[in-house]
């Protein structure tokens, strides 16, 4: 091929962080430069609590992030999480709480008479939950317990938990930092329920005491992000049927932090986030949505934001994984073919296979979220069912390719994979929080699927015509637009399936039997199509763009992804005569060519994910040599102190 | 079926324990009983390596394993090791390398005069650590740099550590526990290198100060077993070329714990483990091995027992980890048909596919542990090359089922799964200690293939003959003979093709090019279906022992081991005409109804595991809402101090 210049990769790495360029550069300067990001390792949980705030709160200071990106700058709200996935997790998972779940919600549920709190909310001086789930509500927060009584005389919200099922469970930040609770209850208004509505309610004082009849619980130590003042959500129910599905999954997106009770809890009536229900000064309620079971839908509107937050957070972390793993690779030697100790074992085929492929399909996720986040931004009420299943299939694409990505790094990394210090451990444990937040990655994909089949019925959505099927066999495989084609077939060809199990289950047995007990396979066989066809679709899109070598490049990074697709589905397209045995014969060997024709340029690929290498901060990243010749205890800062403001 | 009794769940578990039956249930007994064993989490690394101690010194002092256990019940080391790894990895792992590395090496390489350590070593008043690993020297220990010069006049070694690169690393035990070691170092002997040699150098007095001349440090924060008072090995190399493949191997297999450097440290010339090479008292060299090379060797016997007691504490580890998860999984109701939350998430598809599964490979590679232990405790010179390949491949595939279940387990249980208390992250963090420990999985696998190839080219080694061959497309699927027909077709197929590229290779390119950068998959897939083999076959022939309903249940769980086997290589059997397009269309299907036909009985199977659930610990596994009911900070202790003598 053509020489690749050092513009080819600059190409690249805009292609990939697509949007605000500037602020990316200018936050991770700002990290790499602040001793404060350096990570901790043999400190106490309280230190790690403390010092995710700091690292928060100086983020805050300098506007890298706003609760008015929401009006002004949307994409900047999921820049600010990819960049803070690459430092931090504990940090991240508060950030994407106070911005997205707390601030999100009082700017776009609340009017104008709560926009005062958003400037503390930017600066952090208020410091926001989500109180949603209940311990006994995990699947069904539409029967939750927690009332909000209104009293007609004092013009106040009288807020109770009734029982122990009731409390609200797993809610972040509430434990040590926030002030503030957007507490999710049943709202009796002249002694009816008007259903779930969500409603401000203090929770600590200036003094960080906590309010009056407020008890607040803490939930202990977690896998990972213990910098987070307590653990990820609680996911009660990772299972439910249809008719609860859509209600489950608003739930169980939420990020919580921690036990909330309240105990005649009272509120003034203006706490009421009144974007769509609101009552009078004569104390009479009005909604713009008139059945209260919807009402309860429309106030979790954040959710579908705070996916692409955790995919974007996951998506920084993979990519601080990769970097790290193979700057390792290239530096370690071991021994070559005269038997010195002269050849990075990035060299080995047996490394290249384990992380080339990786870093390929990392890559077309990265271009598929991207995706994602404008299609978001475009959200219209006509294309609303599209961006619920855009933001509900890539959270789990992306987070369970995090966590196949850690996993990896650690063990090709070996012994100095397993130090803490080298964050391999760190990565693993934040994947998987993200593979289970703002919904269980299984649980949300058979929501996709759900939709997707209700869409594709209905005549909403028609899928791409794709010609001489019927010579599927023939094509060949080695195209790009052919792998394409094939994605496209396996989607389509899912749907029939699933859709005529479907017809004929609605005459015998239940649509639950079918869905939960029978066709599980299919359903998330479907789910995940859908979304590699999308994502595969979005990355031959973006090659259209590119011109000579990098997009030489970008089309062997795009078959790589898309074969290593395949082949995980071979058998299957064999079976559904898509595929010749021939041409799954040639499968395996195409995608050894092409690790073996990136695997030259691959450092600079991993240059272009944009994880400047100061924030890596793990030694086989840099200088491993140098570090291990002190006595270093495992940590790059022996004084925990040094950059902290207090502590 | 014919009705399922308890008994043919007692005669399940018997057929998996396999040995030492008593011991096993009055270990797991004495662990249940005492509360030092109750996990704690948040607490500081030099507690969790206090409590580790004290927690493996209450085991030594009932004796649940001995050095003697070498020469008198070599199994029960392992027996121990299997209950060990339910209960805490870090215990584990200082049990591995006491017992294993440190006493079964002082055991078997000393003589009569070094059996007076035994007894010390058995009550931990004499704790050891293998000193063997070199910064610079871990892919090719024989070239290590440590020195034991021999001073005739005084008859002593005088052990130095010349360079940097020479600082034993990752030395378990050393740096906080251990008074001895045993140092490999090249040993001069009237200035000749009489090659690599064990030698017995105290490193800490009876007050526990650091002996004169020793240099320790310590190594920090690991992504798990943090009880360990160091890391787990520095796996330096990753790779290395064929030559020095044994060697590698025989050096990454130790388990490490700290960096510790010597100073002219004078030992006295009966510190020499001195079974195979000796000084005598006219100061003359005598050694049964002839090669200086060979004789390092000689003295890492230690290394096929090690394979065997990771795989014994990963294999604890993953039936604790499965016993977790679906008592959560039957515990745990959601919604049912109805819409009530009625319904056990274990009654859901997704929730059997993904973890009923796992729970057949784990049984089955239970019983191919079994078999690799017992064929170990044979160990005869002639079969010494079977054995070392039994060793090399069994822990890979423990190991990274271990990884798998873990990983799986803590998806399927939610955001329960993410509290540490729920245990699934230890898990994770102890699968990767033994995907690494022992030798990086990966490498062994090469080391697997190579001994493979080179005895079935010998003729030393003769697979089964397969009958019927040409007509493989039409054996009928469902048969568990024909499965394991095909598991051996795989592996002799594979065997003939990198029989041939090596062939070839030998003529053309070096054989360094061809294993290390060319045929990297061809390598591991063969090693891998042989170990896969292997397993299959010793199921099948436990399975001649078996009656009515425990051979009924048995043999489903043999077939769906099975066919997930041969599933995950289906597109392969095709392409290579061993298996129809219309059979392979039938392995889903058929895996699905095994799924079905098991899961009733799947509570039970897992009881068989023999976990006694008062080791459980985790609350989802036994009375979870009961555990939410008060203000835990997810700790099951809230006072630390109790059962502990000290801290």
């Amino acid at each position: 091929m053509t020489a690749v210049s050092p513009n080819d990769f600059a190409t690249i790495q805009q292609l990939l962080e697509h949007d605000n360029h500037k602020n990316r550069k200018a936050m991770l300067d700002f990290v790499a430069k602040d001793p404060i990001y350096i990570p901790r390792y043999n400190v106490s949980l309280e230190f790690e609590r403390e010092i995710a705030l700091q690292r928060l709160k100086r983020i805050a200071d300098r506007g890298f992030i706003s609760v008015y990106d929401f009006e002004n700058n949307p994409l900047n709200i999921f820049a600010a999480h990819e960049i803070a996935g690459m430092v931090d997790g504990s940090m991240g998972t508060k950030m994407t709480v106070q911005w997205n779940l707390f601030g999100g919600t009082v700017i776009k549920l609340g009017t104008e008479r709560h926009r005062y709190l958003l400037p503390g909310i930017d600066s952090l001086q208020n410091v926001g939950c989500f109180a949603l789930t209940e311990l006994g509500y995990g699947n069904n927060a539409v029967e939750m317990e927690t009332t909000a009584l209104f009293d007609e005389q004092t013009r106040e919200f009288i807020i109770n938990t009734p029982s122990t099922l009731a409390q609200k469970y797993w809610i972040t930040n509430s434990a040590i930092h926030a002030k503030w609770a957007v507490v999710f209850a049943q709202t009796i208004i002249r002694g009816k329920n008007e259903g779930v509505h969500a409603i401000l309610v203090r929770i600590r004082e200036e003094d960080m005491t906590v309010s009056k009849g407020v008890v607040i619980e803490e939930m202990g130590v977690k896998f990972e992000c213990n910098g987070v003042d307590n653990g990820k959500h609680y996911l009660i129910n990772v299972h439910c049927n249809l008719q609860y599905l859509y209600n489950y999954l608003l739930i169980i997106h939420f990020i919580h932090l921690g036990k909330l009770w309240f105990k005649n809890v009272r509120v003034p009536v203006e706490n009421l986030l009144n974007r769509y229900s609101n009552i009078d000064e004569n104390n009479n309620y009005t909604s713009v949505v008139k059945k209260t079971r919807d009402r309860f839908l429309k106030v979790a509107n954040q959710l579908l934001s705070g996916r692409l937050a955790i995919a974007s957070l996951n998506l920084g972390g993979t990519k601080a994984c990769l970097s790290i793993a193979f700057r390792y690779a290239n530096s370690r030697l071991a021994v070559g073919p005269t038997g010195k100790s002269d050849t990075p074992i990035l060299a080995y085929q047996l490394q290249q296979r384990a992380l080339i492929p990786l870093l390929a399909t990392t890559i077309a996720l990265n271009i598929g979220l991207n995706y994602c986040k404008v299609r978001w931004t475009e959200g219209t009420e006509e294309k609303h069912n599209e961006v619920v299943r855009l933001c509900c299939v890539i959270k789990p694409l992306v987070t369970w390719n995090f966590e196949r990505v850690a996993t990896t790094c650690r063990e090709r990394c070996g012994g100095q994979g397993y130090l803490s210090i080298n964050r391999f451990g760190s990565f693993i444990g934040f994947s998987h929080a993200g593979m289970t937040a703002e919904g269980d990655n299984s649980v949300l994909m058979q929501k996709v699927s759900k939709e997707l089949l209700a869409d594709v019925q209905s005549g909403v959505l028609k899928l791409p015509r794709i010609s001489d099927v019927e010579n599927a066999k023939k094509w060949d495989i080695r195209s790009l637009d052919n792998q394409l084609r094939l994605f496209n077939l396996r989607e389509q060809v899912l749907i029939k399936e699933l859709s005529t199990i479907m017809a004929n289950a609605n005459k015998g047995s239940s649509i639950f039997e079918v869905w939960m007990l029978r066709e599980s396979d299919t359903v998330q066989a479907l789910a995940k199509a859908h979304g590699h066809r999308i994502v595969l679709e979005q990355v031959v899109h973006t090659l259209q763009r590119l011109k000579g070598s990098s997009h030489w490049i970008m089309h062997n990074v795009a078959c790589l992804y898309a074969l290593n697709t395949i082949d995980s589905d071979l058998a299957w397209y064999i079976t559904k005569n898509l595929i010749s045995v021939e041409s799954a014969s040639l499968v395996k060997p195409l995608i050894r060519e092409l690790v073996a024709e990136l695997a030259p340029f691959s450092m600079k690929i991993v240059d272009a994910l944009g994880v400047d290498p100061r924030v890596l901060y793990a030694p086989i990243a840099n200088q491993w040599v140098e570090f291990n010749k002190t006595d270093n205890r495992g940590e790059i800062l022996r004084d925990f102190r040094v950059g902290l403001s207090k502590l």
